[in-house]
């Protein structure tokens, strides 16, 4: 019996996928990665999935987990020998149970998370992960590399809305970790150990995660500004006069903006004269527990006082929620604007907050000094500190030619970032993509360690191998 | 020359301890647990944690690291064989920076926390860790024992409270790890693996942590409930009307109120006639960014609709700062009221919120089948499934007769824990005092995990031995 029909044998012959059937898994979804398996497996239980690892265990063939098959860093395609089993989740897609009293649910790794998003809304609650690939993204996924997200600032990462995992090990062995539990000091932290680890160490098969109240009203407002160290400022006066109702502090370069409107020409930024075209704005949103008028009045109040302090030059405060969403709108079309002008060499980096200005200059002048001519395109999460640092060709090469400069711009940039304190990947994860990067940042030790974690919980390195470590 | 003079000529005679002088590092500070040690030294930075820790590795001595040795399980307490060397970090105590636009400090791990709350406060921010030790426990003990205490239902525990840990390993090498980064996605996630680990695994010489918006004004509720359903339903209310201002959600019961006010007649029970006799209370409190005023009238709209709807019976809102602590002054002299009737058997447990009023009633049934006419001492912190689910003698027994009974009693409480899903240690850790208990409570495949990874990071079994794993 072949490799392959001992697979079908567990699985059934529908849920073992091979040749053309395979292929949509076994290429990223930009089309940047791309490589070939043994076969695509679809278990449909964790005991299925746990039957799957201990069968590649004992044949030493390689795992490769996948979720949504929308990642960044090529985190989820198998390499080119062929030897991998690519294994899906996208059958356990079950929302096991909904506890309102605990504010928890627990969901099986391959949950699309606009599904799970939905399920606590029918529960009148809310599960605050949100992000552009969230219609097609599992949440196995989105555990997997700690996904970030437009709401990280109040609600954290991925990581931060788990309470408990179930696991199947490297040996496939079931760790049956769904606890409930906002507190449980009994032993060392597994949970996120397995969170963020690419699937090098194992599989999520479902995780317990909280949920929030809805918030009864959510307000927005977009400022201009002269500088990122004024929106710095202004961070630092919304934090304290918005608490945690403060659920997004985006900052947005004016040459995004532009480039939205040109695109889009359906789509305006809504501020007249000087103020249309400044070098920044930020795009805020407050999640209010009281009303809309509450939440409106707070952001006068707030904003008001940073126009007076010379921090914000101009202001929108959206009045409904038509308003708010055109506002988000023009955020949004960020990179999709970003996508119609041509390739761009993209870096989702972080820095701390009180480097971010330094950091821009100087990266920016770094930049025009080798590159000149070379155009920025600076957006992000500036309350979480990340940046979408991106380079576009401007009038400066072809893109062609800023393609073949893509390694120099990358080290240029990442250098940089490491120089001011900062990570070279904040929310999109390692995979292949940093993977050779990671040697030249990482701290020695740290690495080190990694490497030995690896080893003690994957001896025959079979789990998601060449993702985020080199084997 | 002996090994304690080869340490005293690394760090120096004065900060080198043996005989007499090392006692009270020998010994927990409830005097439960007591030890013995080769010496115990005082580095006076990183590098000399380092060169202990190199020396311990190359000479085989077991290390047992310490803070401000206020644990409560025996963590930081040497064996009886006196092979080991202490390391007290209470000599690392400098913070190291604020960085007041980033919202991070760093801070070293012999820093008393009461300190590094002080370090925040004068920066015009809030370190939110806040426990019974705080003038005496140090911030490197709390984050190796991931503390709790009184805000994490809003701020979370010492974990959620870091971004980034200097960590000296077993081999005595420096992991240096003080990111001060809300996102970084660049590997496993050691700093969590450390944290929580007891000293098991490497010793924490330093920690950025995160600073929070001092909140504007803060106000207390004492409310009147029948049972530990309506409190659910409470918190449930005051999460959605109050959002993330909420900060203190704690549940008392009748019991623990009349004990205070029987030993402290100056202390009085804000209520009259039934009210003031109810088996249950709820203890709120509100950080607001607004106004005293505001947080006053958001109390009375919430607090008023659980009336309303029949979930609270009766209500005190305090009117001005004193008030406020005279409530939360009833609350925390629970313990010391417990104390002054004697001894109890103390267990520091989680359950899912919604399984609480099930525990309770199930447990004390439970108990007072076996042991009639025992006392329950039931408080905690609701809002993060916290309890200290206490046992004390009533008219049942002697002391004596009660301390007999405590393995017993320990067993009971932890099987119906363990059969709720809950947790037999929340927020004090393992330890000495949990560690046989936690194969009978763990699942197998997690404990197996824990241990391989004890064995990568700390093969000769050096860090701590003896805590929260066996040997």
């Amino acid at each position: 019996m072949s490799r392959v029909d001992e697979l079908v044998q567990m699985l059934g012959r529908q849920h073992v996928l091979t040749g053309e059937e395979a292929v949509s898994y076994t290429v990223d979804w930009r089309g940047r990665y791309s490589g070939k398996s043994l076969a695509v497996v679809k278990p449909g239980s964790t005991e299925e999935v746990a039957q799957v690892v201990r069968w590649c265990a004992a044949n030493k063939v390689p795992m490769v987990p996948q979720g949504g098959n929308t990642g960044l860093c090529g985190g989820a395609t198998p390499d080119a020998s062929g030897a991998a089993v690519v294994v899906s989740l996208a059958r356990l897609n079950k929302i096991r149970s909904v506890d309102t009293d605990n504010d928890t649910m627990v969901v099986e790794a391959g949950c699309i998370l606009q599904s799970v998003q939905q399920a606590a809304r029918d529960a009148q609650r809310l599960f605050p992960l949100s992000l552009a690939a969230e219609g097609s993204c599992t949440v196995g996924g989105n555990l997997a590399t700690n996904a970030g997200g437009t709401q990280v600032l109040r609600y954290g990462n991925a990581r931060d809305l788990a309470l408990g995992l179930e696991v199947v090990t490297a040996e496939g062995e079931i760790w049956h970790g769904l606890r409930g539990l906002r507190k449980d000091n009994t032993g060392y932290d597994l949970r996120n150990l397995y969170i963020g680890s690419e699937g090098t160490l194992g599989i999520i098969t479902a995780a317990t995660v909280k949920l929030y109240p809805l918030p009864v009203a959510q307000c927005t407002a977009l400022l201009a500004l002269n500088s990122i160290e004024d929106a710095v400022s202004v961070l630092s006066a919304a934090r304290k006069g918005f608490g945690a109702a403060l659920t997004g502090f985006e900052l947005i370069a004016g040459g995004c903006l532009q480039g939205v409107v040109q695109c889009y020409p359906q789509q305006r930024i809504p501020f007249e004269g000087e103020s249309a075209g400044l070098p920044w704005y930020a795009l805020l949103e407050l999640s209010d527990s009281e009303s809309a008028e509450h939440a409106r009045e707070r952001f006068e109040t707030v904003v008001g006082e940073a126009i007076e302090a010379g921090l914000v030059l101009d202001a929108v405060i959206a009045e409904n929620i038509a308003q708010s969403k055109s506002l988000w709108h023009l955020r949004e079309s960020i990179p999709l604007a970003e996508k119609a002008f041509g390739k761009s060499i993209k870096h989702d980096v972080s820095i701390p907050v009180s480097r971010m200005a330094d950091f821009v200059r100087s990266t920016n002048a770094a930049l025009q000094a080798r590159f000149p001519g070379i155009e920025h395109v600076i957006f992000g999460h500036l309350g979480d500190g990340n940046l979408h640092y991106n380079v576009a060709k401007g009038q400066a090469c072809t893109e062609d030619e800023l393609l073949a400069r893509q390694d120099a711009i990358y080290e240029l940039v990442h250098d940089s970032v490491h120089q001011f304190g900062g990570s070279i990947s904040a929310e999109h994860g390692v995979g292949q993509l940093k993977r050779d990067a990671l040697p030249r940042y990482k701290d020695p030790v740290e690495l080190a360690i990694m490497h030995r974690i690896k080893r003690a919980l994957d001896p025959d390195g079979l789990m998601n191998p060449g993702k985020m470590l080199a084997p």
